[in-house]
């Protein structure tokens, strides 16, 4: 293993890049903007989504699949939608390759075969879906309809970085259609709510919720919801987003229901999703200089168990040992891997296991076997701790739960210390470049303001937090008359 | 629920599409060749999706993740795959769109936002992957890579069927990187018995395992193995294939390793695949005139429970009878519902489920419950009987098996009364047109008798089936001589 890892100190960006690659969880591609998800991070992200699959389950969704392509006329039947997605769509316009006459073994593409209209690659699928729905909805029998999709989508962004922003992405994106305006914005909420404990309880990073100014709103939503997460840097990152699209996509699409009495009415709809941006989230809220950090919940690999030995007739008794273990953690559900390769040597295979963030280490010599106790480390604290082998597997178990809890805590106190408020412009722009973080400060409200402040100061408006105090105040740009503080921060 | 399906004597192609349509499974799109897979469709598909994928686990494979595009310069790298692609390729040439200026909310592609380099929706992902592995392996500690990918591929079919055969599909693809050839081949040979062992035991639908002839090779592989099964009007179906890729990707993409003698060699490749083309096998395989038959394997739902009364203080009484029948089928962990929805009668609901084809139903009236029994009908042969509620559970339980059972032995009659021997021209075609299924026959082994036989008669070779018997003969076509039969059928 070619450790050298940048610290966040020196270069917070580098240091996020190197845990990612060398981390194993991806890599860059041949194609612009476009990462591999390596399979360790594939299995990560395996787990965040059966986990999010589940809970959607719980709460009355079915999975469908929809098209990857969007005819471009469907595309821009949504005004708001097509607008603020048109300058970033990979655009399908034929349908056929053949040999270069000048070239012999290279193609080109076939200026005969021209779609007669062009296709747009899902950068998200609300125009294909209600164009879909609409012929499934006819009465308000029908609805409501809950419906997720698991699928990969394609925004080209200038700026990329692995996770946190690529050409393409994997994500689940909810539609659902419903017959009163009060259950949309109800399943708005309550997916938003789903959002948070997943994050909060398996990512173990702490989110605020609250709702965008129509400045930050997702493009064709009447209201989009929000969890807001803290980095290490100091710097927002956006989790998950939750829209109340109102009857907008039901009146582009002419999607309308007859209602109990009756009578024709435009079905209300909602979105939300969550994506493999949530990894980026989870390495830079718990990481440190000596790699990732994997909430135990999530981490593909729960416990590690490195055999210590020198000479050949050593192994065998402690692989006996070991599988006695193995069997015991696998018992309790505990995913655990035996490294017993005899390629590397075990500080090699510590350092490595170091890297992944695998939440716990047990190490096994000869002399702990004659002991009848093994080495206990664990990945957050570097805590190490010798331990009976009787009840290590119940152990382990707390243990595992334990570093859950401290990691969340600990990414909570960095968020409270990081979370400031102001109350002077000069005051504002001293805790963004100096404290970093959430600063909670008042605002006039218009979209002007909101614009200057974030020309001058790179920071945006992450959410007006729900159920926010109101109190009077004065807008730390205008002056302005202001009701709340809403949440400020540089983000990603 | 508009029954009116049309019956396979009638029109066999018909039929297949009402039950893709009218149960629930598909639905056509406003994207030419692409479909909406319906969430019972899909939960279906994640049933056979959760079921494979634990097969690759167990037998060491992990997941990753590609990107959906290819540069076009990888995708002509290795030739024969390429030449074998080229025609069905999506092409991406441009990455924005923009508002048309000569028409308002419109959009156009932006020409200024023309890409260098087209890039080709996947159509299979060896290209990308080749060259990924590039970086990935150095030396024969680094293999085998062990590596399968979910995702979604683009082929621009020009006549597209649900299931069968559409322009944008769903399917997984293994691909694994070897430092011996002997090694490559067993894996080609151990995925194939993964496929032949998942498509008989769970979708219940009997499989000949065999070798490609070269015609029908994938393009880019030595050997390309495949399962074939029979459908209900007699035409063959490939279920799935596993290639024996040897060094062609290696050396199309400079992948070598330092081998235990410290020799550079070309690392040895296979691919595997499935798709949601089997859904398509399993209603083929199965379903009646009267609806899908669903393997209770794989069913999205495998029970159904319907309340018989009147009046409506009839109903809690059996809501609670049911309330107790429903825990002890999840306790066996039996996927089952209680359909009390009081918008539909029972006569509906029995035609809608035996549509959906659920294999059992439970009817539950005042009467049976006076006498502590219920009708149980079982999907498959229609059959009803009246059961006592006690050890219920265990009884369905038990049912289920002879369910998938029996569909299975059927397919496999069905198979065995649909394959025959041709020993002349006359009776090759006779049994062709007029008995269908697989024709087993001698064959002179070129490449033109082969192209004959499918202008002839639109049969192809649908394999060379493994451990083949060994015997002297004459080719059917060309009378050359002949030392194996091989399988002919029309096909999917």
């Amino acid at each position: 293993m070619s450790k050298e890892l940048t610290t966040r100190a020196a270069d917070y960006s580098q240091w996020y890049n190197d845990l990612v690659i060398k981390g194993g969880l991806a890599d860059y591609s041949a194609v612009r903007g476009c990462m591999v998800i390596k399979p360790y991070g594939y299995a990560l992200w395996e787990n965040m989504r059966d986990q999010l699959d589940k809970r959607f389950k719980e709460t009355g969704h079915v999975n469908a699949y929809f098209p990857l392509f969007v005819p471009k006329s469907l595309f821009e039947a949504e005004e708001k939608n097509a607008e603020g997605f048109a300058k970033e769509c990979a655009v399908v316009t034929h349908y056929r390759l053949k040999t270069d006459p000048d070239n012999k073994g290279k193609l080109i593409v076939d200026p005969e075969a021209k779609l007669e209209e062009e296709l747009v690659v899902r950068p998200t699928s609300e125009a294909i879906i209600w164009n879909t729905y609409k012929g499934w909805i006819q009465s308000y029998r029908d609805l409501p309809l809950l419906i997720n999709q698991w699928a990969n989508v394609v925004r080209w962004e200038m700026r990329t970085r692995l996770f946190l922003r690529t050409a393409e992405f994997l994500w689940q994106e909810g539609h659902t259609a419903h017959a009163t305006k009060a259950e949309a914005i109800e399943e708005t909420e309550k997916m938003l709510d789903v959002y948070a404990e997943f994050v909060e309880e398996y990512m173990a990073v702490p989110v605020i919720k609250g709702i965008k100014t129509p400045n930050e709103r997702f493009a064709g939503a009447e209201e989009t919801y929000c969890i807001e997460a803290m980095m290490q840097d100091g710097k927002a990152l956006q989790a998950g987003t939750s829209h109340f699209l109102g009857q907008n996509f039901a009146k582009a699409f002419d999607v309308q229901f007859m209602n109990k009495e009756n009578k024709l009415e435009y079905v209300w709809a909602t979105s939300w999703g969550v994506s493999t941006r949530l990894i980026g989230a989870l390495i830079m809220a718990h990481s440190d200089d000596q790699g990732l950090i994997m909430p135990p919940k999530i981490a593909p690999l729960q416990v590690v168990i490195v055999p210590i030995y020198k000479g050949a007739d050593s192994k065998p008794v402690i692989d006996e040992k070991v599988a006695t273990i193995m069997a015991e953690l696998k018992a309790l559900g505990i995913r655990a891997k035996y490294d017993d390769n005899d390629n590397a040597r075990p500080g090699w295979k510590f350092a490595e296991h170091e890297l992944k963030g695998v939440p716990v280490r047990i190490a096994m010599g000869m002399r702990d076997l004659e002991n009848n106790v093994v080495e206990l480390a664990r990945r957050d604290t570097k805590e190490k701790q010798t331990v009976p082998l009787d009840g290590l597997a119940g152990l382990v178990q707390n243990l595992l739960e334990e570093i859950q809890q401290n990691i969340y805590n600990r990414a909570l106190a960095f968020r409270a210390d990081h979370t400031s408020e102001a109350n002077s412009w000069e005051e504002f722009v001293d805790l963004l470049d100096n404290k970093t973080g959430f600063v909670s400060a008042h605002w006039d409200g218009t979209a002007e303001t909101e614009d200057a402040i974030k020309d001058k100061t790179k920071a945006t408006i992450r959410c007006i937090p729900l159920n926010n105090k109101q109190e009077a105040g004065v807008c730390i740009l205008s002056g302005k008359p202001s009701t709340q503080r809403v949440l400020f921060a540089r983000a990603y």
